[in-house]
Protein backbone atom coordinates (compact mmCIF):
# COMPACT_ATOMS: atom_id res chain seq x y z
CA UNK A 1 0.00 0.00 0.00
CA UNK A 2 1.29 3.58 -0.95
CA UNK A 3 -1.55 5.50 0.34
CA UNK A 4 -1.34 6.78 3.91
CA UNK A 5 -4.16 6.81 5.57
CA UNK A 6 -4.85 8.05 9.70
CA UNK A 7 -8.37 7.31 11.52
CA UNK A 8 -10.13 9.46 13.43
CA UNK A 9 -11.81 8.28 16.69
CA UNK A 10 -14.61 10.81 17.14
CA UNK A 11 -16.39 11.01 20.85
CA UNK A 12 -14.36 8.36 23.33
CA UNK A 13 -16.43 8.17 26.45
CA UNK A 14 -14.77 6.23 29.48
CA UNK A 15 -15.42 3.77 30.68
CA UNK A 16 -18.06 2.85 27.82
CA UNK A 17 -15.91 3.18 25.18
CA UNK A 18 -12.53 1.72 26.82
CA UNK A 19 -12.62 -1.49 25.05
CA UNK A 20 -14.36 -0.79 21.36
CA UNK A 21 -11.69 2.28 20.90
CA UNK A 22 -8.83 0.07 21.76
CA UNK A 23 -10.32 -2.26 19.27
CA UNK A 24 -10.94 0.33 16.74
CA UNK A 25 -6.74 1.42 16.95
CA UNK A 26 -6.06 -2.11 16.56
CA UNK A 27 -7.66 -2.70 13.85
CA UNK A 28 -6.43 0.25 12.09
CA UNK A 29 -2.51 -0.64 12.96
CA UNK A 30 -3.29 -4.33 11.60
CA UNK A 31 -5.45 -3.14 8.67
CA UNK A 32 -2.41 -0.53 7.54
CA UNK A 33 -3.09 2.54 8.76
CA UNK A 34 -0.57 5.06 10.14
CA UNK A 35 -2.14 6.29 13.08
CA UNK A 36 -5.18 7.32 14.94
CA UNK A 37 -6.26 10.68 16.64
CA UNK A 38 -9.16 10.48 18.82
CA UNK A 39 -11.51 13.17 20.48
CA UNK A 40 -13.91 13.35 23.42
CA UNK A 41 -12.38 11.98 26.86
CA UNK A 42 -8.63 11.75 27.12
CA UNK A 43 -7.29 8.32 28.07
CA UNK A 44 -3.81 7.25 29.02
CA UNK A 45 -4.89 3.81 29.46
CA UNK A 46 -5.60 3.42 25.88
CA UNK A 47 -2.79 5.11 24.45
CA UNK A 48 -0.42 3.15 26.82
CA UNK A 49 -2.02 -0.42 25.54
CA UNK A 50 -1.90 0.53 22.03
CA UNK A 51 1.57 1.73 22.28
CA UNK A 52 2.52 -1.76 24.49
CA UNK A 53 1.18 -3.64 21.23
CA UNK A 54 2.88 -1.58 18.42
CA UNK A 55 6.44 -2.09 21.03
CA UNK A 56 6.28 -5.70 20.72
CA UNK A 57 4.74 -6.54 17.88
CA UNK A 58 6.26 -3.55 15.56
CA UNK A 59 5.24 -1.40 12.90
CA UNK A 60 4.77 2.41 13.09
CA UNK A 61 2.01 3.29 14.35
CA UNK A 62 1.13 6.52 16.66
CA UNK A 63 -1.98 7.33 19.11
CA UNK A 64 -3.12 10.92 19.70
CA UNK A 65 -5.68 12.79 21.61
CA UNK A 66 -7.39 15.70 19.43
CA UNK A 67 -9.57 17.65 21.75
CA UNK A 68 -10.28 20.05 18.85
CA UNK A 69 -11.87 17.22 15.97
CA UNK A 70 -12.75 20.41 13.06
CA UNK A 71 -9.78 21.51 13.19
CA UNK A 72 -7.95 18.83 12.55
CA UNK A 73 -10.15 17.51 10.12
CA UNK A 74 -9.81 21.10 8.37
CA UNK A 75 -5.99 20.86 8.99
CA UNK A 76 -5.35 17.64 7.43
CA UNK A 77 -7.70 18.58 4.46
CA UNK A 78 -5.66 21.58 3.78
CA UNK A 79 -2.40 18.95 4.19
CA UNK A 80 -4.10 17.18 0.88
CA UNK A 81 -6.08 14.60 2.77
CA UNK A 82 -9.11 13.38 1.83
CA UNK A 83 -12.30 12.51 4.32
CA UNK A 84 -13.91 9.40 4.38
CA UNK A 85 -16.43 9.31 7.21
CA UNK A 86 -18.23 5.97 8.29
CA UNK A 87 -21.57 5.50 8.46
CA UNK A 88 -24.73 3.73 8.14
CA UNK A 89 -26.83 6.32 6.37
CA UNK A 90 -23.76 6.97 3.43
CA UNK A 91 -23.48 5.48 0.45
CA UNK A 92 -22.57 1.56 0.06
CA UNK A 93 -18.50 1.40 -0.58
CA UNK A 94 -19.00 -0.42 -3.92
CA UNK A 95 -20.06 2.94 -5.07
CA UNK A 96 -17.63 5.15 -4.22
CA UNK A 97 -14.60 2.09 -3.91
CA UNK A 98 -12.40 3.12 -7.22
CA UNK A 99 -13.01 7.20 -6.39
CA UNK A 100 -11.77 6.71 -2.76
CA UNK A 101 -8.94 4.74 -3.74
CA UNK A 102 -7.50 7.01 -6.32
CA UNK A 103 -6.82 9.11 -2.88
CA UNK A 104 -3.06 8.75 -1.87
CA UNK A 105 -4.04 10.51 2.06
CA UNK A 106 -6.60 9.23 3.57
CA UNK A 107 -8.45 10.56 6.79
CA UNK A 108 -11.19 8.14 7.87
CA UNK A 109 -13.29 9.08 10.65
CA UNK A 110 -15.60 6.57 12.63
CA UNK A 111 -17.61 7.60 15.53
CA UNK A 112 -19.04 6.69 18.90
CA UNK A 113 -23.06 6.92 19.67
CA UNK A 114 -24.27 10.82 17.62
CA UNK A 115 -21.75 11.80 15.14
CA UNK A 116 -22.17 15.88 14.83
CA UNK A 117 -23.88 17.34 11.63
CA UNK A 118 -20.39 18.99 10.37
CA UNK A 119 -18.60 15.99 10.21
CA UNK A 120 -21.10 14.57 7.71
CA UNK A 121 -20.21 18.12 6.07
CA UNK A 122 -16.49 18.23 6.18
CA UNK A 123 -16.52 14.49 4.50
CA UNK A 124 -15.60 14.21 1.33
CA UNK A 125 -17.03 10.91 1.13
CA UNK A 126 -19.90 9.58 3.65
CA UNK A 127 -20.08 5.49 3.30
CA UNK A 128 -21.44 3.18 4.44
CA UNK A 129 -20.35 -0.42 5.19
CA UNK A 130 -23.83 -1.45 4.98
CA UNK A 131 -26.70 0.38 5.52
CA UNK A 132 -27.42 -1.33 8.45
CA UNK A 133 -26.50 -0.66 12.25
CA UNK A 134 -23.39 -2.97 13.19
CA UNK A 135 -20.14 -1.65 14.78
CA UNK A 136 -17.65 0.90 13.64
CA UNK A 137 -14.96 -1.31 14.76
CA UNK A 138 -16.45 -3.91 11.81
CA UNK A 139 -17.08 -0.85 9.49
CA UNK A 140 -13.44 0.41 9.62
CA UNK A 141 -11.84 -3.39 9.36
CA UNK A 142 -14.00 -3.73 6.18
CA UNK A 143 -13.14 -0.50 4.89
CA UNK A 144 -9.68 -0.88 5.46
CA UNK A 145 -9.40 -4.63 4.28
CA UNK A 146 -11.24 -3.29 0.98
CA UNK A 147 -9.70 -0.30 0.05
CA UNK A 148 -6.33 -2.13 0.60
CA UNK A 149 -7.44 -5.22 -1.62
CA UNK A 150 -6.73 -7.66 1.08
CA UNK A 151 -3.09 -6.69 1.19
CA UNK A 152 -3.02 -6.97 5.45
CA UNK A 153 -4.66 -10.29 5.15
CA UNK A 154 -1.47 -11.95 4.18
CA UNK A 155 0.86 -9.62 6.00
CA UNK A 156 2.67 -12.35 8.16
CA UNK A 157 4.36 -9.40 10.54
CA UNK A 158 5.08 -5.84 10.96
CA UNK A 159 9.06 -4.18 10.95
CA UNK A 160 10.78 -4.46 14.46
CA UNK A 161 8.29 -6.96 15.75
CA UNK A 162 9.70 -8.30 19.17
CA UNK A 163 7.03 -11.01 18.58
CA UNK A 164 4.89 -12.64 16.09
CA UNK A 165 2.97 -15.82 15.24
CA UNK A 166 3.50 -18.06 12.93
CA UNK A 167 0.31 -19.35 11.52
CA UNK A 168 -0.77 -23.09 12.78
CA UNK A 169 -3.38 -25.17 11.48
CA UNK A 170 -4.12 -25.63 14.91
CA UNK A 171 -2.68 -24.72 18.21
CA UNK A 172 -0.48 -21.36 18.55
CA UNK A 173 2.70 -20.40 17.52
CA UNK A 174 4.58 -17.14 19.14
CA UNK A 175 8.42 -16.36 17.73
CA UNK A 176 10.10 -14.28 20.08
CA UNK B 1 -25.75 -16.07 -0.43
CA UNK B 2 -27.07 -20.11 -0.38
CA UNK B 3 -24.37 -20.71 2.74
CA UNK B 4 -26.12 -21.14 6.03
CA UNK B 5 -24.07 -19.48 8.36
CA UNK B 6 -24.20 -19.85 11.95
CA UNK B 7 -22.15 -17.91 14.73
CA UNK B 8 -20.85 -18.99 18.02
CA UNK B 9 -19.35 -16.84 20.63
CA UNK B 10 -17.50 -18.10 23.27
CA UNK B 11 -16.97 -16.93 27.01
CA UNK B 12 -18.92 -13.87 27.34
CA UNK B 13 -18.54 -11.71 30.32
CA UNK B 14 -20.72 -9.36 32.32
CA UNK B 15 -20.80 -6.25 32.38
CA UNK B 16 -17.18 -6.47 30.12
CA UNK B 17 -18.32 -7.52 26.95
CA UNK B 18 -21.48 -5.83 26.53
CA UNK B 19 -20.80 -4.20 23.76
CA UNK B 20 -18.40 -6.24 22.05
CA UNK B 21 -21.23 -9.24 21.97
CA UNK B 22 -23.68 -6.81 20.86
CA UNK B 23 -21.09 -6.20 18.32
CA UNK B 24 -20.34 -9.39 17.15
CA UNK B 25 -24.29 -9.97 17.04
CA UNK B 26 -24.80 -7.01 14.62
CA UNK B 27 -21.74 -7.73 12.75
CA UNK B 28 -23.46 -11.40 12.11
CA UNK B 29 -27.02 -10.00 11.13
CA UNK B 30 -25.79 -7.13 8.69
CA UNK B 31 -23.53 -9.69 7.00
CA UNK B 32 -25.81 -12.18 6.41
CA UNK B 33 -25.94 -15.01 9.54
CA UNK B 34 -28.83 -16.64 10.60
CA UNK B 35 -27.84 -16.41 14.16
CA UNK B 36 -25.58 -16.22 16.80
CA UNK B 37 -25.73 -18.55 20.23
CA UNK B 38 -23.58 -17.06 22.66
CA UNK B 39 -21.75 -19.26 25.85
CA UNK B 40 -20.42 -17.60 29.20
CA UNK B 41 -22.94 -15.59 31.14
CA UNK B 42 -26.21 -15.42 30.14
CA UNK B 43 -27.40 -11.79 29.39
CA UNK B 44 -30.93 -11.19 28.94
CA UNK B 45 -30.32 -7.77 27.71
CA UNK B 46 -28.03 -8.64 24.89
CA UNK B 47 -30.74 -10.59 23.85
CA UNK B 48 -33.55 -8.13 23.71
CA UNK B 49 -31.21 -5.75 22.29
CA UNK B 50 -30.16 -7.58 19.08
CA UNK B 51 -34.11 -8.70 19.15
CA UNK B 52 -34.95 -5.17 18.85
CA UNK B 53 -32.64 -4.94 16.21
CA UNK B 54 -34.25 -7.65 13.84
CA UNK B 55 -37.65 -6.65 14.94
CA UNK B 56 -37.16 -2.90 13.21
CA UNK B 57 -34.92 -3.72 10.33
CA UNK B 58 -35.76 -6.94 9.17
CA UNK B 59 -34.21 -10.29 8.82
CA UNK B 60 -34.52 -13.44 10.12
CA UNK B 61 -31.51 -13.77 12.98
CA UNK B 62 -32.00 -15.45 16.31
CA UNK B 63 -29.89 -15.21 19.39
CA UNK B 64 -30.48 -17.84 21.86
CA UNK B 65 -27.61 -18.94 25.23
CA UNK B 66 -26.07 -22.18 24.69
CA UNK B 67 -24.21 -23.21 28.30
CA UNK B 68 -22.58 -26.18 26.70
CA UNK B 69 -20.93 -25.07 23.84
CA UNK B 70 -18.41 -27.98 23.26
CA UNK B 71 -22.10 -30.21 22.67
CA UNK B 72 -22.83 -27.69 20.31
CA UNK B 73 -20.42 -27.53 18.21
CA UNK B 74 -20.63 -31.44 17.97
CA UNK B 75 -23.98 -31.32 16.83
CA UNK B 76 -23.86 -28.88 14.43
CA UNK B 77 -20.73 -30.75 12.60
CA UNK B 78 -23.44 -33.97 13.17
CA UNK B 79 -25.92 -32.19 11.36
CA UNK B 80 -23.28 -31.46 8.40
CA UNK B 81 -21.99 -28.29 9.77
CA UNK B 82 -18.12 -27.47 9.06
CA UNK B 83 -16.36 -25.38 11.97
CA UNK B 84 -14.52 -22.34 11.10
CA UNK B 85 -12.76 -21.07 14.52
CA UNK B 86 -11.09 -17.23 13.87
CA UNK B 87 -7.78 -16.75 15.54
CA UNK B 88 -4.99 -14.68 15.30
CA UNK B 89 -3.07 -18.10 15.43
CA UNK B 90 -4.48 -19.41 12.72
CA UNK B 91 -3.41 -19.99 8.85
CA UNK B 92 -4.40 -16.56 6.29
CA UNK B 93 -7.77 -16.29 5.43
CA UNK B 94 -6.59 -16.13 1.35
CA UNK B 95 -5.05 -19.65 1.85
CA UNK B 96 -8.20 -21.79 3.07
CA UNK B 97 -10.91 -19.35 1.66
CA UNK B 98 -11.97 -21.13 -1.88
CA UNK B 99 -11.95 -24.37 0.44
CA UNK B 100 -14.28 -22.74 3.08
CA UNK B 101 -16.55 -21.20 0.41
CA UNK B 102 -17.45 -24.59 -0.75
CA UNK B 103 -19.03 -25.56 2.42
CA UNK B 104 -22.67 -24.75 2.51
CA UNK B 105 -23.26 -24.97 6.20
CA UNK B 106 -20.89 -23.15 8.32
CA UNK B 107 -20.23 -22.55 12.22
CA UNK B 108 -18.14 -19.34 12.89
CA UNK B 109 -16.37 -19.29 15.98
CA UNK B 110 -15.21 -16.14 18.04
CA UNK B 111 -13.70 -15.83 21.73
CA UNK B 112 -13.67 -13.78 24.34
CA UNK B 113 -10.38 -13.59 26.21
CA UNK B 114 -8.31 -17.14 26.61
CA UNK B 115 -10.02 -19.73 23.99
CA UNK B 116 -9.64 -23.35 25.53
CA UNK B 117 -7.65 -25.61 23.53
CA UNK B 118 -10.56 -28.31 22.72
CA UNK B 119 -11.72 -25.23 20.10
CA UNK B 120 -9.12 -25.12 18.30
CA UNK B 121 -8.95 -29.25 17.71
CA UNK B 122 -12.78 -29.13 17.47
CA UNK B 123 -12.69 -26.35 14.17
CA UNK B 124 -12.34 -28.14 10.59
CA UNK B 125 -10.46 -24.48 10.01
CA UNK B 126 -8.61 -22.40 12.60
CA UNK B 127 -8.28 -18.81 10.35
CA UNK B 128 -6.27 -15.59 11.00
CA UNK B 129 -7.92 -12.46 9.85
CA UNK B 130 -4.36 -10.87 9.93
CA UNK B 131 -1.94 -12.50 11.98
CA UNK B 132 -2.18 -9.81 14.14
CA UNK B 133 -3.99 -8.63 17.46
CA UNK B 134 -7.58 -6.73 16.65
CA UNK B 135 -10.78 -7.63 17.36
CA UNK B 136 -13.04 -10.10 17.07
CA UNK B 137 -15.84 -8.18 15.94
CA UNK B 138 -13.44 -6.94 12.63
CA UNK B 139 -12.53 -10.62 12.59
CA UNK B 140 -16.17 -11.95 11.65
CA UNK B 141 -16.81 -8.85 9.92
CA UNK B 142 -14.28 -9.49 7.25
CA UNK B 143 -14.44 -12.97 6.88
CA UNK B 144 -18.13 -12.59 6.46
CA UNK B 145 -17.81 -9.78 3.92
CA UNK B 146 -14.98 -12.27 2.19
CA UNK B 147 -16.81 -15.31 2.36
CA UNK B 148 -19.94 -13.84 0.57
CA UNK B 149 -18.27 -11.81 -1.99
CA UNK B 150 -19.10 -8.35 -0.67
CA UNK B 151 -22.45 -9.11 -1.32
CA UNK B 152 -23.69 -7.58 1.75
CA UNK B 153 -22.27 -4.42 1.16
CA UNK B 154 -24.73 -3.47 -1.16
CA UNK B 155 -27.63 -4.91 1.00
CA UNK B 156 -30.03 -2.32 1.07
CA UNK B 157 -32.43 -3.59 3.12
CA UNK B 158 -33.86 -7.01 4.63
CA UNK B 159 -37.26 -8.73 4.56
CA UNK B 160 -39.69 -7.19 6.79
CA UNK B 161 -38.15 -4.23 7.99
CA UNK B 162 -39.92 -1.43 9.42
CA UNK B 163 -37.21 0.70 9.10
CA UNK B 164 -34.54 1.17 6.57
CA UNK B 165 -31.72 3.81 5.48
CA UNK B 166 -31.45 5.65 2.24
CA UNK B 167 -28.05 5.83 1.38
CA UNK B 168 -27.19 9.56 1.56
CA UNK B 169 -24.15 11.60 -0.34
CA UNK B 170 -24.49 13.95 3.26
CA UNK B 171 -26.73 13.18 6.35
CA UNK B 172 -29.64 10.73 7.32
CA UNK B 173 -32.76 9.55 5.57
CA UNK B 174 -34.27 7.32 7.68
CA UNK B 175 -38.03 5.39 5.23
CA UNK B 176 -40.80 4.24 7.93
Amino acid sequence: MENQIIILRLGHRLPRDERISTHVCLVARAFGASGVFYSGQHDSSLESSVSSIVKNLGGNFSISYEKNYSNLIKKLKNDGFSVVHLTMYGIPLPEKLDKVKSNKKLLVIVGAEQVPKNVYELADFNIAITNQPHSEVAALAVFLDRISDGYYLNNIGFKDAKISIKPNEMGKQIIR
